[in-house]
């Protein structure tokens, strides 16, 4: 392993063009509740999820025998068929369907990205050890983008990345200030996730929408090995 | 005191578009070195110090009697008097003069701040008690602007947001993920700033300039009592 590889921690969509991923594999995260549901769904059996920044987008591919799914703060945009809580995920919902989504803050990390990054694929504590593997093994530069809240940095999000870090951080240069700080966040946190992210706005914010379930399946640690991977605008299974 | 007075944190001035700040006093940070410098100059009698953002505006003010300071990229810049080491604000060479700077971050950061903000006052660990009690006197909500290092996040200027929320918790709302983390990484690093600070990578870029004695020197807390504050463009004694 070249460990001239750089693994840095981007905080926020807005601050992505900064960084030169033209030859970076790019992790996008958004914890609650967007990457996790798609990591969920891909284990599930989906055959794809396409990921649209506007609802007005997703509204394009209805009554063509996709599920439609939209979140805007928070909750399930009406009209559709669901959001992005997990539940809606499993195995009975998904298998072998294509669902589009737009999210608030994770499918524009993604198509922000898309744009320029040598690969996209998706993180969450779901595939956090299937993901690092996966990672360690590809001899490149990693971009850890945190999807935020509507461009804000979060600690969900950041917490997760410094996971990742804590896996990698022999096999490559933590390159970046954002990276020692997620590292550090993480080795705060670790000991109990819900306990540490109970005290977020984003953790509040939700706790207001009665998805405390939603939250607490989100930090499930390897019960997923999947690793959604961007491939023609489609996330499918790796 | 009123506790739903906010008090955040923005990581960078890329984001500062995304707080509303009209009512708002906003506190910039870059403490490797401009804001430190800045706050030494003052304590030390200069008359005013007037940031610009470009080299090419600080020219404008030559040969009419000020002194012309600017930095690029940690060097001071051809032709000028100096750039923004303390070491270059001690009173006998700024008693009584107009000091006009630019940096590479700070100087942004006032400009960005100034054009929206209720107040723009300079913060540093030289000044942080003085800063403090008189923030907890004002009655306002109050934004900590780290200049970061050219619009990415550093861990300098976070440590010290976090310094200010470690002294003014109890008064004021602590509305942010980002103020939280600020909040956290202080405490990992207060029982040794330097230490912690050394494996920054703006530490590593400014000990290969070989500038690690002002890196001490803007670690050293309450040597200055000064505020500077923005009034028509010039940062005066509060």
């Amino acid at each position: 392993m070249d460990t001239n590889l750089r693994l840095e921690v981007c905080f926020s969509p807005a601050l992505l063009h900064l960084y030169d991923i033209s030859d970076t594999i790019v992790v996008v995260i958004d914890i609650f509740r967007a990457t996790s549901s798609m990591v969920y769904g891909i284990e599930n059996g989906a055959k794809a999820i396409i990921p649209v920044e506007k609802v007005e987008q997703c509204l394009t591919y209805k009554d063509k025998g996709y599920l439609l799914a939209a979140e805007r703060n928070g909750s399930v945009v009406e009209g559709f068929d669901f959001g992005n809580s997990p539940f809606s995920y499993t195995s009975e919902k998904v298998k072998d369907q294509t669902i589009v989504l737009t999210t608030t803050n994770g499918t524009k990390a993604i198509s922000y990205s898309a744009a320029t990054a040598k690969e996209v694929v998706i993180g969450s504590f779901l595939n956090l050890n299937a993901l690092c593997k996966w990672l360690e093994q590809q001899n490149s530069s990693v971009l850890l983008l945190c999807a935020g809240w509507k461009d804000n940095f979060n600690l969900e999000d950041t917490v997760f990345a410094g996971a990742v870090i804590d896996q990698l951080k022999d096999k490559f240069k933590v390159a970046n200030d954002s990276a020692i700080a997620a590292y550090d966040m993480f080795t705060l946190a670790k000991n109990d996730l819900n306990l540490y992210l109970s005290k977020t706005s984003h953790g509040e914010r939700l706790k207001k929408l009665n998805i405390e379930a939603d939250i607490e399946f989100c930090l499930h640690q390897n019960i997923a090995t999947a690793i959604p991977i961007l491939r023609n605008g489609k996330l499918v299974a790796l």
